[in-house]
């Protein structure tokens, strides 16, 4: 099935990046005063193969969840049970992402791929709930978190197959329900190190560069975090060319399904906007899977990870946002979103010169 | 009138700008994990003297629109009828400025403060109109066109003082009816020229610094352009600390209505989200009328004029969007509006560990 996929998976359209960089030309607006957002909107232009390509709405968030054998080697300073109250906090509608997701009109799908401990039956918030309907959660656990991939591998091949799958599933059901653009989401407790190890693996980058502080670690615990992900790589040495070897090697369960979720909307022609550095982690995978399907990767922001901004430029991606968020769930893809939205609607909805009445230079 | 609005902005209140940090500890994030989000939450509880500040809703956007002697030199390769062709395009709805406010949910006012041509009756725009109402043009008119500042000074400071006053008035308006936050616009062919003078006159960079491409001007139009900025600056000696004489001297009518604009909204502690190097250059005027204004001003995007670089770190403003805009309209401004009510939508809706069940490191 992921063969489907991924042979599902095409070039962008170069007639239509013609056609949208010639109606740019007539807009009523300078040549190229728009910036980034004109090479967006042709980017989608080829992606969707026409012109103008359909305004990415409405947007799904899908928030993958997974759990770390690695967390025993006290990766990070969070206990591991944060991994399914957050859960709750996202059923509930009182996390970050749900109050961002509320603002940009998106649906919030949560997605148990590995959590470790049981999800809590109810929680304690007083957010209103959304007139969206409330975040809806999807039981594809493969199990229980992953093995401790500095002393054996996270995942076997076929466990990494399953979480792949499941984001392919996942993304076929969220665009056959109408969604025009799919957003990466993700949580999971000690998970930027499996993605220092992926970046490091698929980008050939020194794990010093590839790894960061995540959600706020010591200097100590930093160089601990750093010697681990150097040890796993050195007893795995993961194949960059076999992507589903790396994930099992050193990933987690979410950064495989989210792999798969972009390998999913690329097949469907759909854009998939990319958060922190857990999904550009993941996409890292999914390029190696199938290279065309960058075309449908959108960067969303920038964050502070260091091994994000190894990933995006090895993808050649140019973030839309850059403000130090670190935060992961979604959140930086969903203020991307508006940009994303705009850079589409320009093309739909700006008058010519010549319709206009307006003179040109 | 305009010592009442100056006297009438006060520094940020010290104790909700404490509050708001202490509430981002406790919410379900990572302490710091939002990045420029939260500082910008923190700023926006100062202005408003309560924490959680308002939701900045329903935002406004403000083009203000005039012309310049100074097109008389060649600074710019477009006709100077361009100013009202545009308004035209404004009022119709077919701007890019309209796409983004009709995405944001944002109401477009149009005001002339300065148009030399007369505006045309109607335009050939198919745009379908909005379901926020038509785009409002208020006639504001001071003169039709400033002098040119490389021969004269633009401006007579009764001028530039009714200019100022008409973007207090319009400020005041915007909140009387209703709007959360103001966003700044303007157009006006050959506009750049003047910020760019207005820039070097009130952070006492060189012009060569000041000065941008605009619109794009070949090489030769460049120096020519740099060359006017600076021997206006030699003829006029404009002194800093005399807003209104330096306004008079190099400025626009639509720049001396956006520090109007921006003075407006601070004595009434309403936050407003600057667009490009038009209206920082205008920010930089009001800063000197009123420094404790910057308090009040959100920087929405870095321009590509190298101008709305040099302004914004004399400001102290960091930037939320940065992808290259040029195009001025408030275009960059409702691009990061989705941030700005973002930030401030987290102190109102995120749980905090407590109420959530969540357990912290």
């Amino acid at each position: 099935m992921l063969e489907t996929t991924t042979s599902a998976i095409r070039p962008p359209d170069e007639a239509a990046m013609a056609a949208a960089r010639e109606l740019h030309g007539r807009l009523t607006k300078p040549a190229g005063s728009l910036g980034l957002l004109e090479n967006l909107s042709v980017r989608l232009a080829g992606l969707a193969g026409t012109c103008p390509p359909p305004v990415p709405e409405p947007a799904a968030v899908a928030i993958f969840a997974g759990d770390h054998g690695v967390h025993a080697q006290g990766v990070t300073p969070w206990p591991q049970e944060v991994t399914a109250q957050m859960i709750g906090n996202f059923l509930a509608g009182g996390a970050v992402v749900n109050a961002f997701a509320r603002q940009a009109g998106a649906s919030v799908t949560v997605v148990d791929v590995g959590v470790a401990h049981p999800l809590p039956a109810s929680t304690g918030s007083a957010t209103p709930a959304s007139e969206l309907g409330a975040p809806r959660l999807i039981d594809a656990s493969v199990r229980r978190g992953t093995r401790d991939l500095s002393v054996t591998a996270a995942l076997t091949r076929d466990e990494a197959l399953a979480a792949v799958l499941t984001g392919v599933r996942v993304a076929d059901e969220l665009i056959d329900a109408g969604a025009g653009i799919l957003l990466t989401g993700d949580m999971g407790i000690g998970n930027t190190t499996p993605a220092a190890a992926l970046i490091a693996a698929f980008t050939g980058v020194d794990p010093l560069d590839s790894t960061g502080r995540g959600t706020g670690v010591d200097d100590a615990t930093y160089a601990h975090k750093v010697a681990v992900v150097r040890a796993a790589l050195a007893r795995h040495t993961p194949d960059p060319a076999d992507p589903l070897g790396v994930l099992a090697a050193v990933g987690g369960l979410e950064h495989a399904a989210l792999a798969g979720l972009i390998l999913g909307a690329a097949a469907r022609r759909t854009p998939v906007l990319l958060d922190g550095v857990i999904a550009v982690s993941a996409a890292l995978a999914a390029a190696a899977f199938a290279p065309d399907a960058v075309a449908a990767m959108v960067a969303g922001h920038r964050s502070a990870e260091p091994g994000a901004t190894v990933a995006l430029r090895h993808l050649g991606l140019d973030p839309l946002i850059d403000l130090g968020l670190r935060l992961g769930e979604g959140t930086g893809a969903l203020l991307a979103l508006p940009v994303v939205t705009g850079a589409v609607r320009v093309l739909h909805e700006v008058a010519t010169f010549d319709s206009a009445g307006v003179a040109e230079k």
